[in-house]
């Protein structure tokens, strides 16, 4: 069996950024050290091409009537600058205060290996374990997981497993593990208004044509009302209640709403009506605007009236908000908002459903269908108050990971997902690290929760 | 005496830039290549510094008694991107159809080098002749004249003159001069609004806080009227009433509505109610955008929450609108008009005050204190319907050239302008142009007023 913090290390050495081409080679050999892991654990392994980057698949077939569970995870990183931001180099790991720092150490090697690392304990000392197992490792996760809907339609079968187990969202403390039950949906858009065919001297045309921006200050004006919700027709109809229980595990997490504010850098919040902000960022669908450009940028005055001005907006959504009705309204809305002075394009970007699995023992049970991940949700209770030595908070979180709602609606399985990080593991951001206490604890977790679905 | 064509061709190719340090050579090379032509023509030259770009001054003194001209110009220009729209390079100027392009081959250097030109053959011709004139060629219109006022006020003796005359104006056609009887004025404004400390991952913290760009539009949303004016209170508290001679002298050009939205490629005009948009661009004031932005602008998606945004704001004046109370109150009315949760911060750039002046004939005369002005005008107005074939047009111009009114109001001087160049000059724009029988006919025309003026 091969040390978990080494294969990590080792992970993390392979610059595997999937949205610069000129990281293929970090990319191959990503997967090379990926493939050498499952191979030394008698998995069989395969790596599935796809338009871009290659899946790798690594099964231990089951016995009909056996459990089978799948474990999520992507192998690719985010880009790694600010390079000057860095402490130590970002794809040459370094431990420093228990504390393994490295370009995707958290998001997602080492939460990954930590599921790799307990299937490779438990295999090793029990060879005949009743499970079947299959790894699903993507390449594609930070640029929106474009292959992986039609990878999955085609290898739905072989997939076709009892529950996912992943370890890709956070916890709120290396000590207070999370077990992420759900997440919101995205939609994303950019507007583009064109007014003059080109770009006019405001002096001598100002006064007869409706200027671009003005016109999208206006349009994009009109998304919100004074409360802070959205304002768009039917925005809201098919938003479903927050359970009584998940406001309560959110209470039972301590957040203080002056450090957040710190934070985050803010002098005020601002949320939907009825919400706190630890509320809002989980349980409210959201309209924001990620970015607008137009005209003059450039330091001091160019008095212009541009052609054109355009906004990048994305929605956040919560069950049971369609993604593409919500898309297709915002499009439609803004087109009857907007001056017919000016010209509206549309360009749409990737849609991710909102996900919401209810855990065991709270809510309704309905969402489980699987009696092996109840199962294994009672195990990661358990396991998690013993190793950890609290017991896990069921919390549903704001981010979107569009892969869990696409893996529910295509095979049905619900997810089990487990924070192996914390937001000080940087994610995304220079000197990301992974907590190794939580780590090396985390593969206990797992083996566990494995060792409860195979009843052994 | 030098080729005036040459002369310009060798001027456009000095790159002067002036809002770019950069471009601090080319701002160097045009102003030699200027002072070369002054030194051919005779006339004593001092390049005056200033905080920034310095002036050129270059004089002939006149005897006790001689009528004096000022003749005012640039020989800075604007940036020349976008580049890729250029059909030619910006500083490589090209013959193509009997027009030269090149960035500033209109604005301002082939219009100041008529007069150049002109006073340039006059020398020749009458090396005796009875005028005092002195060129004032600043390197700073183009950032706001930031030095020109100062320098004015010492130098307001030696340039004590009976006139400004200038070519910094458009014509409606390169066979239809117009003799430009009123400027707007101008304000600018930089507001940026500042939400979080850094940029947020919209997912994780959507919901939470005021969004910059968000309170970027609604605040810039409600700077106007659904009926095209300005919504900022006393706007148009002083604005006087345009005089009918100024509207029947618009008529007089022949502007066709259905061809002036085809060349500024609009579907619909926007202008304030009861003006057309040929009188909207001279006679009603403005506020408009000049730039915006915030976040992300790069190709697809990057769901971000942005820590700041920004708009570029710009207000075109008229008669007797007061710069600096207007400026005031669009910044009092920003700051009661923003939402308290993000922080507003302002960078005021240049101002100008509107201008105008009544030619000889038409309304009070009362504008035009000088004989010699006077003079000049009808010379003007009669060596145009020689040379060029049509009486000249008088007309207000929406643009703004803050040294007129700066010079009116420390010298007392009213000013002639003379537009050489048109519309489809481009300027400010790629591809600016220069129709070549313009400049020509135009040295033709300066030449006899300067020689009315001199009575020879």
């Amino acid at each position: 069996m091969f040390d978990p913090v080494e294969a990590v290390k080792a992970f993390v050495r392979c610059p595997s950024v999937s949205t610069d081409l000129s990281f293929a080679e970090g990319m191959a050999s990503a997967r090379n050290h990926l493939c050498g892991l499952f191979h030394q654990m008698g998995l069989s392994v395969e790596v599935v091409a796809t338009p871009r980057h290659p899946i790798v698949i690594a099964e231990r077939a089951g016995a009909a009537g056996w459990p089978h569970i799948i474990v999520y995870g992507h192998y690719d990183v985010q880009p790694a600058d600010p390079l000057d931001l860095w402490e130590s180099r970002p794809f040459e790991p370094e431990v420093r205060d228990g504390y393994l720092y490295g370009r995707g150490v958290a998001d997602n090697k080492g939460p990954l290996l930590v599921h790799v690392s307990a299937v490779g304990r438990l295999l090793e000392a029990h060879p005949d374990v009743p499970l079947g197992i299959t790894f699903l490792v993507e390449g594609e996760e930070e640029i929106g997981s474009p292959s992986f809907a039609g990878f999955l339609k085609r290898a739905r079968d072989r997939l076709a497993g009892d529950f996912v187990l992943l370890s890709d969202t956070q916890s709120p403390r290396s000590d207070q593990v999370a077990i992420t039950v759900g997440l919101r949906g995205i939609i994303c858009l950019n507007v583009e208004l064109v007014g003059p065919a080109k770009d006019l001297h405001s002096g001598v045309y100002g006064g007869a044509v409706y200027n671009p921006i003005q016109a999208l200050a206006e349009l994009c004006s009109t998304l919100h009302n004074a409360d802070g919700r959205v304002n768009l027709p039917g925005f809201y109809d098919d938003v479903v209640d927050v359970a009584p229980w998940e406001r309560e595990e959110l209470k039972k997490v301590g957040f203080v709403e002056t450090e957040y504010a710190e934070f985050l850098g803010v002098s005020a919040f601002h949320t939907s009506p009825g919400l706190g902000p630890f509320e809002a960022v989980r349980f409210a669908p959201t309209l924001d605007f990620n970015g607008i450009g137009g005209g003059y940028q450039g330091d001091g005055t160019k008095t212009v009236i541009p052609s054109r001005a355009f906004a990048k907006i994305s929605c956040r959504l919560v069950p049971n908000q369609d993604p593409e009705r919500i898309q297709g309204r915002l499009v439609q809305t803004l087109r009857d908002r907007c001056t017919p002075k000016v010209s509206i394009n549309f360009e749409t970007e990737h849609c991710g459903a909102p996900y919401r699995v209810a855990p065991p023992d709270k809510g309704d049970d309905s969402g489980v269908a699987s009696h092996h991940l109840r199962t294994a949700f009672r195990a990661a209770d358990s396991s998690i108050n013993e190793v950890f030595g609290r017991r896990p908070v069921y919390l549903c979180e704001g981010g979107s990971v569009p892969v869990i709602p696409c893996l529910k609606e295509t095979t049905g399985m619900d997810s089990l997902m487990i924070g192996m990080c914390t937001p000080e593991s940087n994610l995304h951001a220079p000197n990301e690290n992974l907590p190794l206490d939580m780590f090396v604890r985390g593969i206990e977790v797992s083996e566990r929760i494995f060792r409860a679905v195979a009843g052994i």
